[in-house]
């Protein structure tokens, strides 16, 4: 029932690459904000990523955590395969692996914590969302 | 025959907005970009946008011009619609409409200019590919 | 007393480049938005570009016109000179030119038209904004 | 007499803020790199990070950690100090913490590995990097 493994796609732009004429280290972190904002919507239908302030409490990008594995290129398209990892009282975590024609090109994972907009500062995780994300951890099934 | 029309396709990602929740204005000109180069890759198969200077002569973008119509939001799927305009002896125009869901979001042009690389200098357009561009332009069925 | 001739300076980041290792043609424009940005603060220093609907009414971007005139590359140091160009009822003109060590790189411009936030249209532009861009412009001396 | 302490500035421009008109958090992973290379460049003034591979062994971008401590505004100053941390035989590690005004942005750290350009594969660090990363290094001074 749970997304156990959601999957987002992006095609490599020639503006993503750089003077190496490699996918940039940098555009993977971009990938990652974009499939993991995708993931998030499939969960949590009724965020709003560009006007999060008015669901009153949100989460925040705390962390991140990169390991390149190998070259992108032009044109290539890449897989980015988001999971739930860890879920807190006040954070969790997203997992990602990065594929390209089955090859592992990058995998890592950020941690998201509960912010609460009105009052400026981080927060519990509101008791429904934690609940969905606990039912897509990979462990959420037990 | 000729693609009289060739339409590439963007989706907007949050990356992609600005502080006014907007789609940034620079955005526009990274999907023209994108659009172009898919444009010319099929025009000219043997293109290869990340590694020109192999094929001795090719072409370089020398001018643009943008005209923004409405604004665009978070998600908005985005056509960008290309076609050839003016061909010349050294030089063509790309030009493009921009259109989201109906409405006409931006449209303009660029200008992509026969470039040696060899001779680091600007050149004519090799005939095989003026051809294939006047065939493609509207005007170029008569 | 008016500016006649502002300056905004970047310097090239290896992120600005793309696969040709020239400064790309999309971050030409990144620089003239930020340098316009700091153009009209200079001019008008209540204006809040991360925030503009607080001021009822602001501008926006309408059309951008680049012309790229020579190749830029890895830590250059380019100096965009901004200018008000034309100065109308509801829109004005940013004109610039971007210079790397005496050889010009690109020039164009860029036009700015009155927004009224709160009806969420195209507006006049505000009597006493009219009279700075109009004492800042070439001809505004006379 | 060895740089303890590497310091690259930037200061956030319009087009650094996403939609929540904060620095976005890809944009630190972009400072970094600006800055690693500037002092890779201090340590290494033979160093091309846009044409490494005439320099036949180089070093590639291997893995990365950011923990983001507190949002960045427009226009901020900020202050990414580098230093090297641990260096092994055939990878070394750059760590960063970002500073506006006093508080901590962000911190984190990169490996970066050597990186044969013929041979296209890992490889170990010439030995006069090693000592220069070395001497660099905190312990380098014992």
């Amino acid at each position: 029932m749970a997304p156990a493994d959601f999957v987002h796609h992006e095609r490599v732009r020639f503006g993503d690459l750089d003077a190496m004429r490699h996918l940039n280290n940098v555009v993977f972190l971009r990938y990652f904000e974009s499939a993991r904002i995708a993931f998030i919507r499939e969960l949590v239908p009724e965020h709003d990523p560009a006007g999060p302030e008015r669901e009153g409490v949100g989460f925040i990008f705390a962390e991140c955590h990169i390991v390149y594995r190998s070259p992108v290129y032009f044109d290539e398209e890449i897989a980015v395969h988001c999971s739930i990892g860890e879920v807190r009282r006040s954070a969790f975590q997203i997992c990602f692996a990065m594929r390209v024609q089955g090859r592992l090109a990058a995998e890592g994972h950020g941690w998201l914590v509960g912010y609460d907009y009105a009052e400026q500062r981080s927060a519990r995780l509101p008791e429904a969302l934690r609940e969905r994300l606990e039912a897509a951890a990979p462990s959420g099934a037990e």
